[in-house]
């Protein structure tokens, strides 16, 4: 049974590497990118591979969210989806020894935390569907080690990173939530931490291309089972504590 | 040598049961006690012990903490302060299970995480100061056993918990954060669950008194050691997992 994925912010970075690396598995049925512009995403639409849909949407704005569920559903019908990899982030620096930039330091909470929980429920009915289907269906939120609590050494100066870090720990703590609780209805959830890797966020710096990493994801988010959910692991299923 | 303590969100439930219960103890030098509003604070202002100095305080507001800060500054000269506590914050119920909503999602992270961090950002010289005389001086951050990721187990309906558990579990990556690189400083930060307690947010339910709460936060928090800095417990001095 071919498998209906969501990717978000799937126009760069590591969501499009996702894109690709599904687009190479025959397991996968139909990939729905979301961008919050298909017209600036030439990457996505450069794409030919009949499976791939690109779908606007600004993860900031319930009425883009709600018409980019319609747009799946229309696609899907009955089938709904069986992944959805919430990979939209932000991270934006803010000093922690020197006034705390409140505007910055919010957004990163308003991202990667709060439009996740707005876009995980609103896939809510797509996912209940997918797992009527497949027996279950799968959340994967991309978090980050930085976001494990106990692996957590400070705020790394120079590229204070202590927002983002406990904004991915609060996306752990919903991740671990909804990975307990929907699985009354067939719904996993899993963190999985990408690597640290060469984008626009990780800079030329990080260890990983996008394709080591995003190949690594992909050959794991199919080998999730129920006791995955509610858990934490990185891009090679190594388990993370929180 | 006494002791000086800040206590913020002093005016009422656990934060004004810290306030009675510190004053009891003869270690305690002055207490420093913030609310938005001194003048509708009669608990506060009913105190006849000299050490208490009730002072105004916003934690929304940087130019209201500076004046706290300011005025604290002028009352301990260069003793600094030994402790801040912490244990202003809200609790914002969400339904996971609905569409978001987001500006209440937001203002559990806006005031528990985001506020504390500009308030010990405020604090960050006196505590200096107060490590300086004695050695070390302690933040100590009014966390929950709900912000727990590994103890947590689903959105506690109909209580509606999500955000506000994620928003203590960003709380605990800051506490796990400063409390590993202020070392340095001498200041050390632990986070401490204080019970499930019968304040307006605990409601009547809840199974400890303020005072039975608060008598045991004030023991624990004299017998954290370097060793305990960027740690969890509860206010029983027993240790939580993140
Ligand atoms: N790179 C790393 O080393 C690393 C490490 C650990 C975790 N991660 C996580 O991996 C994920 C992807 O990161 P990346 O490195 O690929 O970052 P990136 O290159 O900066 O890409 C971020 C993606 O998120 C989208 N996005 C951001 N805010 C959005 C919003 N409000 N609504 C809709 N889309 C939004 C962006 O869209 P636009 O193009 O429209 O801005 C873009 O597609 C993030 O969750 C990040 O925290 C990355
Ligand atoms: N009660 C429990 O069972 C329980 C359990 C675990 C953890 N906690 C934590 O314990 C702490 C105290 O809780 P509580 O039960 O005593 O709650 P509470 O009775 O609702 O009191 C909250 C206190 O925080 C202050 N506050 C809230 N927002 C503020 C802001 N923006 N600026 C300044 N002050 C602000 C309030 O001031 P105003 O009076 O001006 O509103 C009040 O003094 C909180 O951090 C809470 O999360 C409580």
């Amino acid at each position: 049974m071919s498998k209906n994925v969501v990717v978000t912010g799937g126009n760069r970075g590591i969501g499009l590497g996702l894109v690709n690396e599904l687009l190479k598995n025959d397991q996968v049925g139909k990939v729905f990118a979301t961008t919050r512009s298909p017209s600036n995403s030439p990457d996505l639409l450069s794409i030919t591979d009949a499976r791939l849909v690109v779908v606007e949407m600004d993860a900031d704005c319930d009425d883009s969210i709600n018409r980019a569920v319609q747009q799946v559903t229309n696609s899907v019908g009955s089938s709904g989806i069986d992944f959805l990899i919430n990979n939209a982030g932000v991270l934006l620096p803010i000093d922690i020894n020197a006034p705390i930039n409140r505007k910055k330091a919010n957004r990163n909470f308003e991202v990667n935390c709060v439009a996740t929980m707005a876009v995980t429920y609103a896939f809510k009915e797509l996912l209940k569907a997918g797992a009527r289907k497949a027996g279950h269906s799968q959340v994967v939120n991309i978090s980050s080690a930085l976001g494990s609590i106990s692996l957590s050494w400070g705020s790394v100066p120079p590229r204070h990173f202590t927002a983002y870090n406990m904004s991915k720990a609060a996306l752990n703590m919903y991740t671990k939530t909804i990975g307990t609780e929907w699985k009354a209805d067939g719904i996993r959830a899993t963190a999985i931490c990408p690597g640290w890797v060469k984008t626009e966020m990780g800079t030329d710096d990080a260890e990983l291309t996008v394709e080591q990493s995003t190949s690594s994801i992909v050959s794991t988010i199919f080998k999730l089972g129920e006791a995955n959910s509610g858990l934490f692991y990185n891009h090679n299923f190594e388990a993370y504590t929180w």
